[in-house]
């Protein structure tokens, strides 16, 4: 008898079952498209058995039954957890690895609850990579049932500096596919902002890719220590295959995505959280994709400035942290409107290795968190309070730099405005609700005595 | 036998129905809660019926029956409509002219549309004042069924300077909702750059009240002669009731929200609409809900530069224009979508007078389309490109001393990026096409050649 089995054995399936393999448990692979299983099959010896039905698969496993789910988002899940709910037993565990939208985690969860089945949505993250040698892992669902997989998905699970599993319980019912969702919001956040600071870099100072190559390289190095500023040093000094050139240079520039950031942006205006950042990410791509882009490109005829590339670095760095002080933001306000018990310094270790948006920063977050769990905002914090005070000016010097050059700059003003606003008393806000006021009676609150007002306008009429 | 029917007599209720009894046509008004239906009476004569139930209601409108729903979005429009189809008969027209989310309006109209009974999704802007004296209306549905509706819409809308309607056939199923929505959007975002423009004359340049009054008043003698700029000095001058100062100081700056603008975002996600300004418009109320703005006030120490208060008027001018233009291009993409024929310079007609959004900047909206009713994007048509280039300056030269003085400028910042990305043939996607396909494998389209790529990195592994 095995114990785990993982059904859908695409690239991401086949390498995460090797990897649990490869850490001596015994696994059960399975997939409806033979050719995957055969795949497998490749690897097979006593604790690694294909097979070719639902029933040797589900018969094939120790109880209670370990099944790790990593198939395409949406109906495949629904028409496989249909199967799986005739043949599995009370106690069972089924997990869905796959980039599951929370709502159908939620409506899973339940309806596999009325069987006695345990559901974990987790979420994963690090690509093919990750998934052969250490992904980070984000479950959410009982408590209970997790405990019994827990030692597996240590297991298999990315590794901090420190030797700490990128894995832990994230919290009930959808929360593990929630905080992917998230991180993925992120990950859009971070990547826009890295691709502004290569517009500003190319165009105000001119350098060149092998030049900017070193400068990301360098970055990497310092304060920056982040998996997609290492990526985009590497991406910059890649050569095309087709053509003598960088192929950065010759990669269109209009960019893709599957949506995962947009849901988060979507629940983030449902709960009402300020992600202005996330939100300008997201609005980037549908930007790049629009046909009328065929006017004459931005062109800086000043003098670049002499810190540009120091000011960029503290700017990005800043950037950075108000990408994941939004994404903590939005967890915050879900877990109060979903009754969730997060343990956000949980979620920072998960995210210290294996993942997409892995870097140094988090483990500062976590620290943030475990000193303060009930943070409302990052930067309260005194290592991202300091942070934005060193790094404000920065900032803001690069905005300007950029109306000037006539760069757009979406992210990085958004991370500008979030910073001006969060601990802002002042915001003129008041002008709006006079307005509704005015035109549609909607009534005011007031900053020197309790209730609800309406003025009566001299000249509404 | 009436004419026209009201169900719901509350003020927008009530006032439409004085209104379209104001011009010669003769209704009955029903409501369930029987004072609203008491406070019709009063006005009571031969063309004015009120009824206290719904038999009686229904049985005093001449076929096809003609019937405004004037009721709280939601479930009570569904209560309400449950009720009626077993009352009216094939043919009749039903209008629900309340807030309606554009997801119901569909299911109602194909809903009703199985019992022959033709739906048309109103919306109507304008408050109270304007459902009394002429509202903008703008009606989606059956263009047939529209057609008996349209003298009685035509004589109680608003009219435009040169005397028609603001009244015309959007187009079928939910896209008078729809618009409506839109329309909400682009009040939002106009009232948080208003508001952006006011922290900015008061912060930077120190101005009093009564001289930001007078400020705002001047531009609405000019080029920004929009009902919103109107209300804005308005406000600013208003004294407080309660103590001797003037009211603005004394409304708590924290935004309330229906969430017509949120629906906007929304369903813009879902389309791929790059409307960042409309964005930070609902994510600025959010963050004006935040309660970590406890930090000190933003000053300038700075002196005011002497072009200030006429580069704010460009920016502002400039900005709205983004405004009115990232809710066409929504427009634009939703009739794409979903297959809506919808005429683009009768919507801005629509808008001229009577709602809230109205301004003389819709006259050149609707000539723009009137020439080219094929644009993507605003900025295409003359009148608009030019300014563009004449208004872009002062934009830029604000969204800097912005940074400068500490002040956010959400939708500001956001309307600069957009026009500076519209037309930009060199956003940097490139970068973020190259990080998708060094970590996920995601593949690139590309700049030189046909095809799908995908690079081997040379460090991936």
């Amino acid at each position: 008898m095995e114990q785990f089995g993982v059904i859908g054995l695409a690239v991401m399936g086949k390498n995460l079952a090797l990897n649990i393999h490869s850490r001596g448990y015994s696994v059960a692979g399975f997939s409806i498209d033979k050719p995957e299983v055969d795949a497998l099959a490749k690897y097979q010896d006593d604790k690694l058995k294909p097979t070719y039905t639902w029933e040797e698969f589900v018969n094939s496993l120790e109880k209670p039954r370990k099944i790790l789910i990593m198939i395409k988002a949406g109906k495949p899940v629904d028409m496989t957890l249909d199967k799986l709910k005739d043949l599995l037993e009370p106690g069972d565990i089924v997990i869905d690895g796959g980039n599951s939208n929370f709502h159908d985690t939620q409506r899973r969860f339940e309806e596999l609850g009325k069987y006695g089945i345990h559901f974990i949505g987790m979420g994963v993250s690090g690509g093919e990579e990750g998934a052969l040698h250490g992904p980070a892992l984000m479950p959410g669902g009982d408590k209970e049932a997790f405990e019994k997989v827990r030692p597996i998905l240590e297991a298999i699970a990315a590794k901090t500096e420190d030797g700490r599993p990128c894995v832990s319980y994230i919290g009930p019912e959808s929360s593990g596919h929630y905080v992917k969702m998230v991180h993925n919001g992120i990950e859009y956040a971070i990547m826009q902002e890295v691709s502004e600071v290569y517009d500003l870099l190319r165009t105000v100072s001119g350098k060149s890719n092998e030049e900017m190559s070193e400068i990301f390289g360098k970055w990497y190095q310092g304060d920056l220590h982040a998996y997609l500023i290492e990526i985009t040093s590497k991406v910059l000094q890649q050569k095309d295959d087709l053509t003598s050139d960088y192929v950065i240079d010759h990669i269109l520039n209009v960019a893709s995505y599957k949506g995962t950031g947009n849901w988060m942006l979507e629940d983030g205006v449902a709960l009402g959280a300020p992600i202005s950042v996330i939100a300008e990410a997201v609005i980037g791509r549908f930007m790049s994709k629009q046909t009328t882009r065929e006017g004459s490109a931005p062109k800086f005829d000043g003098q670049a400035p002499a810190d540009l590339v120091e000011n960029l670095e503290k700017a990005l760095n800043l950037a950075q942290a108000v990408a994941y002080a939004q994404g903590f933001q939005q967890l915050t306000m879900a877990a109060e409107a979903y009754k969730w018990e997060l343990r956000y310094q949980s979620i920072a270790q998960n995210w210290e290795a294996g993942c997409i948006i892995r870097s140094n920063m988090l483990q500062d977050i976590e620290k943030a968190y475990d000193e303060n769990g009930k943070l409302q905002v990052l930067f309260q914090a005194p290592y991202f309070k300091s942070l934005m005070e060193k790094n404000l000016p920065a900032l803001r010097a690069v905005v300007k730099l950029a109306a000037d050059a006539g760069i757009p700059t979406p992210t990085l003003s958004a991370s500008l405005n979030y910073l001006e606003s969060i601990f802002n008393p002042n915001l003129p806000a008041n002008m709006i609700q006079g307005q509704r006021d005015y035109f549609g009676a909607h009534t005011y609150y007031r900053n020197d005595r309790e209730g609800v007002f309406h003025t009566e306008w001299y000249e509404e009429k």
